[in-house]
């Protein structure tokens, strides 16, 4: 049961006309309708959790150029309707009251299951990073900063540390934006190293939603936009969470 | 100076005829220098170093799956070509005696540094991974075992952790094969989840080298062969490793 991947899921939705994904397109399409659902995604995934530690807060590893534009995007969600993404341990918690669809459901247990990019608990040593996602201009931003831990050559990020950063910031935008759960494609251009403990500025945008895929693009730049990190591509398959009776 | 990425290295590259990586080139073209060239640098990165924990060894962790496939190519190094590569907790440890090219060489200092797919220590929660090379064939095998820590879906592996794991063999392929040593492309197409724990098995083959980049692909899929769980390809820079005096 739990060998089952998303080949079958994507089968799934083809085959049972994927109401959930089919609805989010029509959402997206529709500006009227698409705020008020978006909304409820959007609200429901960013609610506080008194009792889950939010990892995207700032903490004393924070380079000053993260601090500082971490403090102008928190400004930037007064007024000009960006969102801040809360960040717990792992899915299972983002996901909570909900399960994935049929096909790739596993039954839960009490390991301590961390999503990749939390994998590393110490401040400072694996991944620090926040995102903010702009429901209605269907865009996000993440502030990435690689630490020690994620070294490739020497003093810098490891390639891999970065596309799991920009697959993990497609994964949340493409939620977000459409109800997107599972990477189909990922493709990027690297073009100058991270330096290891520096700010790395993702911008994601979505592209289209299409036959159940989301498409998107990001470019991930240093502050100053001087330096181009990387460049990518990424294509996302539309699924619906189901609901968790059991809970 | 650390801001020095390599774009600025790939332009040192075709300015100064990068002797280097033309000599590898031509290697590479020519069986007969090719073996005893290659041979050298895979002698020196899989050297034993009694000081430093080899992390790609068996542990209690590892799946019935990974352990029998492990011995089973333990086995073709003896008759068959195919070489275990060793895998040290920074890429540091890799090059001892070497320093990265101009434009990208850092100042050492006594942090803890790690190989971003050697990031977790503890047993069996992050990567396990072990990496064959054959150097006449120009292939290599990967076996990868994720770990709780690297979840994405509930119970399945992180896009993005598989990422990285194509990202860190093409890497210690591409260096071996032919000197390339920063990624420029990688494009992954995935198929189907891998669940945590469970095996998976990447083959790696070099296609070509051309222009200073070589060019390889993955597949990646269950041991029976009977998932596809991803293809990918990928791109990387041919440079010259420089002796490092100071030591």
């Amino acid at each position: 049961m739990i060998r089952k991947g998303f080949q079958m899921a994507a089968r799934l939705g083809h085959h049972r006309a994927h109401p959930g994904a089919l609805n989010s397109l029509s959402r997206f399409n529709s500006a009227s309708v698409f705020g008020s659902s978006m909304d409820s995604v959007v609200s429901r995934t960013c609610q506080e959790k008194t009792d889950l530690k939010n990892y995207a807060s700032p903490n004393a590893s924070w380079c000053p150029d993260m601090l500082s534009l971490y403090h102008d995007f928190l400004e930037k969600t007064k007024a000009d309707g960006w969102v801040k993404l809360l960040s717990f341990k792992s899915n299972r918690d983002h996901i909570q009251g909900f399960k994935m669809p049929s096909g790739l459901q596993v039954t839960s247990d009490k390991r301590d299951w961390r999503l990749f990019t939390r994998c590393i608990e110490t401040e400072g040593q694996g991944y620090e990073y926040v995102i903010f996602f702009h429901p209605s201009q269907k865009k996000s931003v993440c502030l990435f900063q690689p630490g020690p831990y994620l070294e490739g050559p020497p003093g810098f990020a490891h390639g891999g540390s970065l596309a799991a950063m920009i697959d993990e910031t497609f994964s949340k935008t493409a939620y977000l934006a459409g109800e997107g759960l599972l990477t189909l494609n990922l493709n990027i251009s690297f073009k100058n190293l991270i330096p290891v403990d520096s700010l790395a500025v993702l911008n994601v945008d979505v592209e289209k939603i299409e036959n159940q895929k989301i498409y998107m693009s990001c470019i991930i730049q240093s502050r100053d936009q001087q330096t181009l990190y990387a460049k990518a591509s990424g294509i996302f398959l539309q699924m619906s969470l189901e609901k968790d009776s059991s809970k």
